[in-house]
């Protein structure tokens, strides 16, 4: 019997505006829109970034707030999952919304590089990150942006730093990152398997155009889907 | 025929000091003294880091040409490749040594955690540096702290950004970094093979104690050594 294929829709991520499609859910009333609509189509993880008036990134905790409660009145059931990324805020700020305790919340455990930038996630925020969640009881997604942090995460559990089972999603596809590897998306199940045992749910994201090929991957290989 | 084995001396990291282990070589002389002695051992290639007075790291250029000289005199026909490792300074100062057109650099290409920051390698000083090895003819090694360093190399060596086949380092045993782990070194290797070719050289250094458990195993995988 295989287990139902668990459907992660970020509808929104950090970088898109208006201007650049003008489809983008901005203002939480068109997100929570744009969520349910995802959920009667079968979404069950609503993977959630929040945005200022001109579309640009934040990370304020009373905008998360009110997406939650929409999520939750519209989409009954639905499991929540706050980003704590880096690219709406810095230090602590990224996690000021942790104690309205969202089911998840993306953990990232390593550093790397972005097509222009580091993705700075040093270890003292990651531990400060993780602590805020075991606090109020939210589940990490830890995002996997290269191989080193699947280990991480196997390390922060065995210190007792994260709730359960690590839940990895694989990130594929961010411009001086991890590109999209087929032998790599292989190894990383395998890793995540011989780390978390072969029960270890795990699900992965392709950036942009990778998104497709990554769900195919995904789907195939037991994971689950962000669409 | 097999061919024969190119050790690799870093006599001295960034890290140690005299206060940590009195035998840590600090001046020119001393330094060049230990490289001598690994250079009649056989070791071919010297990794070098420079130090101020005091034991802490330095990147000053006048301290890498004396070395160097040091080095050219007592041991001839050794390959000098000097660190543009994170720990001696920041940014473009990293690479003030390489006018000295010395035979190797090291260069990182991406950035990841060590035990207690991030180790900042963004991509525009990455391109930078990599601009200078090519400006003055030095060979870079790549030094893979993480799995997609070996990618990004793949995708730098065909923007003709790196001189030649990339000469990969994996670094394993940093803290909170890549751990040392049996698999994901194997993958490594198969990863230089699959990306640079069957007899595309590589080296391993394992951090500390793990330092013997690498060279073991890069020894037996036809690997160089890191002594
Ligand atoms: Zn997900
Ligand atoms: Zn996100
Ligand atoms: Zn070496
Ligand atoms: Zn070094």
């Amino acid at each position: 019997m295989s287990e139902p294929c668990i459907i992660c829709v970020a509808i929104t991520g950090s970088v898109a505006r208006k201007s650049d499609n003008p489809a983008v859910p901005i203002t939480v009333a068109e997100q929570v829109e744009s969520i349910h609509a995802s959920f009667e189509a079968g979404a069950a993880i609503a993977h959630c970034h929040v945005r200022n008036g001109d579309g640009s990134p934040s990370s304020d905790p009373e905008k998360f707030a009110a997406l939650k409660e929409g999520i939750e009145t519209h989409c009954p059931g639905m499991i929540v999952q706050l980003s704590t990324g880096g690219r709406s805020g810095a230090g602590r700020e990224r996690g000021g919304m942790l104690p309205l305790r969202p089911d998840m919340a993306s953990l990232s455990v390593g550093s790397n590089n972005f097509p222009t930038r580091v993705y700075e996630n040093p270890p003292d925020l990651v531990s400060w990150l993780a602590g805020e969640m075991r606090t109020y009881g939210v589940k990490p997604e830890i995002e996997a942006f290269d191989l080193s942090h699947i280990f991480r995460a196997k390390e922060m559990a065995e210190a007792g730093e994260l709730l359960g089972t690590p839940y990895v999603q694989f990130v594929m596809g961010v411009k001086n990152a991890m590109p999209v590897d087929r032998e790599v998306f292989d190894f990383y199940v395998h890793t995540v398997h011989r780390l978390f045992g072969d029960d270890a749910p795990w699900c992965a994201a392709g950036i942009g155009r990778h998104q497709i090929t990554l769900n195919e991957w995904a789907a195939a290989a037991g994971g689950h889907l962000r669409t």
